[in-house]
């Protein structure tokens, strides 16, 4: 099923509040602010103006034209009857209230749910943030927008789901979309999983759940979107303490966490174990569909390498065995305190030619499926300067960078970015990275 | 024995090179740009002048009156020489220059350290990166330079070091000292450990090792250490290859994992497993000395809650289990929407008045040792409201803060950092800093 006229919508109308501050404002702001080229139609029975960046909208007393998309934030008693009467006009509700069954008004639940279905319209919610479609520039959500990219991040909570966003704001990651579910009245995970799965922009899935309402189609929708694109799973209320916590936080029942765990692995999704873990899986992901395990680690600086080839090996990746070929070429040029051997270790005067140079060499050795290049700069060498070399070493393979730390490399992790190659702060995170690249390889 | 000449220095000599970017001239200049205010005299047989931040500096030919510290940044051959002649001048030498045991030349190793014992000179080094006393404004190395606070970093390797400081300073960690020891000729980390462990501005101590060499001493060193303060260790070199890229490294033999292992448990060190997690440690141990294991989760979001919840209770710790009394007092004035059960959830609109009181509340109870904050603000509401709520709240336990993310919590997390407590970005991070604390409980 396309829900194109979510995520892509040509129209949208935002229903609720106009006053600075309120949800139905913050949304609208954000749908102007990010440069939604369709019609935007805010509504309020009161009427009236709103200005929002340098535009002035009239408020509609009521929708009287056809839209993709509602976006409602009105008291929840009211939802209903409004989803009754503007049902005829639009294709999807984007319902923002809250006071449904998650503070047990199921009645009331059923009762929206059944008006929408009545006139075949699709709702998302209720009791949750909002979507944004980053690549048709709509941002129908009260949450910070985020920048174009490959991640479709799906979450049951939309407090993380709005924490999720600004991390990956910090973190590099690009987006696709983003859909907080709240309640899953009626489109759930499975619906996203699905959906995402076919949709060009998205290169990978992020998926927060606490619980699902239908294990069977849940693993039927995973299996479907796993086989297309890697699906990141971070999965809450594994323990004792946060299974009960989340039972009364979202109403759902967490369940047995060994069989979520035997499901994600049956489907082929990745399961992450923190949430630092489902940027770094996405950050690579973003840039690879897959990598093998054999990994070769050039490094400028021992120690960190060390760190790296520890991880690598902790996790059951191969520290590569370069080939006598590749060793007598590196030989050929690399300073005699170098080490030829993996990880191979560049000392600290390492330069542009000298990264590039080992990176293509080391690279068409058939022994290497991925590398991991670390680079901590020493003060004569700016890292700009090795950054350039990673952008432009000739390597057909996946390349994992970890340069360090903080204003060290400032400049050249940026060079990096503006390059499409995400920088992992920590030897091990970028280890990490290659893990996950590897259990879909 | 006392290092305070090298840590508290009153006076330096700076050997070298002091051509702009020479390692010299880099040390010089953060010394002199750090605000140093004993004697600094650069030292090079050719004299002349040095101009460093607004400064002019006459460069001696010779030494010529005694120092507490020599920084030696010269060719390797030339320096068992040189610490011949000025050793009656001299308390200690930090020897930054390479090309001595570790690339072969053990013999001039030898001689430098002979010619220092005749004299009573203590060394550091050679090829390390010099260190720093953050209390004395004493900034001899070309590292990056950081904020006062109460963590000492020992690191066997420079570049690790150099990439921890950077890392450090992005972290809002605050250094009493830092020390790159290099080959060890003379001085090692047991020597540090043991200076460190009576230095009063020192609350916890940081060692990076791949390999030691006197075990025995070691062990009594990181137990006299780890019985007065919190020390933490990441060794490198644990698995097979990193083990082997270690030795061709710093070409100490970093020994079976297993044994060490057991050393650090037996001596009652903190060991972590990756350089994050080094900081988060360290973050948590310069706030607290320790803390109880029966943990209140409070949160104003529920899913960043249960993720709390499932990380705290996998790492071993216990979720308090709130006394009668405590649900009472919180229930009189939570909404009924808030969960008063253990994690306590204040729900999105949670204000200033709302979290303190909580946490003033939750903090008094019996059955709580330490409490864990989590903020996702919501858009109505700053970070910096609730940053202010709980430093300004009255608590006499541990409290390990998560605010997040990015922008959203910027304010906040500066506004805490202000005042002492530092954020941990993401749930899991803040309930493994509360397992450390744990650990010394």
């Amino acid at each position: 099923m396309s829900l194109d006229f979510f995520f892509y919508p040509k129209s949208v109308a935002v229903f609720g509040s106009f006053k600075k501050g309120a949800i139905a404002y913050e949304i609208l702001r954000n749908i102007v602010e990010g440069g939604f080229e369709g019609k935007i139609i805010p509504v309020n029975p009161k009427g009236g103006r709103v200005e929002v960046a340098g535009r002035t909208f009239r408020i509609r007393e009521k929708l009287e034209e056809p839209v993709d998309t509602a976006i409602i934030a009105i008291p929840a008693k009211f939802v209903p009857s409004l989803i009754d009467e503007i049902g005829p006009l639009i294709r999807g509700a984007v319902v923002i209230s809250a006071g449904f069954s998650e503070v047990g008004n199921e009645e009331l639940e059923r009762e929206m749910v059944e008006k929408a279905k009545k006139h075949g319209v699709r709702v998302i919610g209720p009791n949750c943030a909002g979507i944004f479609g980053v690549h048709g520039k709509f941002f129908g959500s009260f949450e910070v927008r985020v920048n174009p990219g490959g991640l479709a991040l799906i979450s049951q909570s939309g407090a993380f789901g709005g924490a999720a966003l600004a991390m990956g704001n910090d973190e590099g990651i690009g987006f696709s979309a983003f859909v907080s579910y709240g309640n899953a009245s009626d489109l759930n995970e499975s619906d996203f999983l699905e959906y995402f799965a076919d949709d060009e922009n998205t290169k990978a899935i992020a998926l927060y759940i606490e619980g699902v309402k239908e294990g069977r189609r849940f693993l039927k929708a995973l299996r479907y979107a796993s086989e297309r694109k890697p699906v990141i799973i971070l999965k809450a209320g594994k323990s004792e303490s946060g299974a009960k916590a989340a039972a009364s936080h979202t109403g759902s029942l967490a369940g047995s966490y060994e069989i979520y765990r035997a499901a994600f692995k049956q489907a082929g999704a990745i399961e992450v174990e923190e949430m630092e873990e489902l940027f770094d899986a996405a950050k690579a992901f973003e840039m690879y569909p897959r990598a093998g395990k054999r990994i070769a680690v050039i490094t400028n600086s021992g120690g960190p390498g060390v760190l790296a080839t520890d991880k690598l090996e902790k996790l059951g990746l191969e520290i590569a065995k370069l080939s006598d070929e590749t060793v007598k070429e590196l030989r050929s040029f690399l300073p005699p305190q170098c080490s030829t051997r993996n990880p191979v270790d560049l000392i600290a005067d390492a330069d542009y030619e000298r990264y590039k140079r080992t990176i293509e060499v080391v690279c068409k050795d058939e022994n290497v499926d991925a590398l991991l290049v670390i680079c901590v700069p020493p003060i004569f060498i700016p890292s700009e300067e090795i950054a350039k070399a990673v952008i432009e070493a000739k390597c057909d393979k996946p390349v994992v960078v970890n340069f360090m730390a903080g204003e060290l490399v400032r400049g050249g992790v940026k060079l990096l970015e503006e390059n499409g190659i995400k920088n992992f702060p920590t030897p091990e995170r970028a280890a990490k990275a290659l893990r996950w690249l590897a259990l879909r390889g």
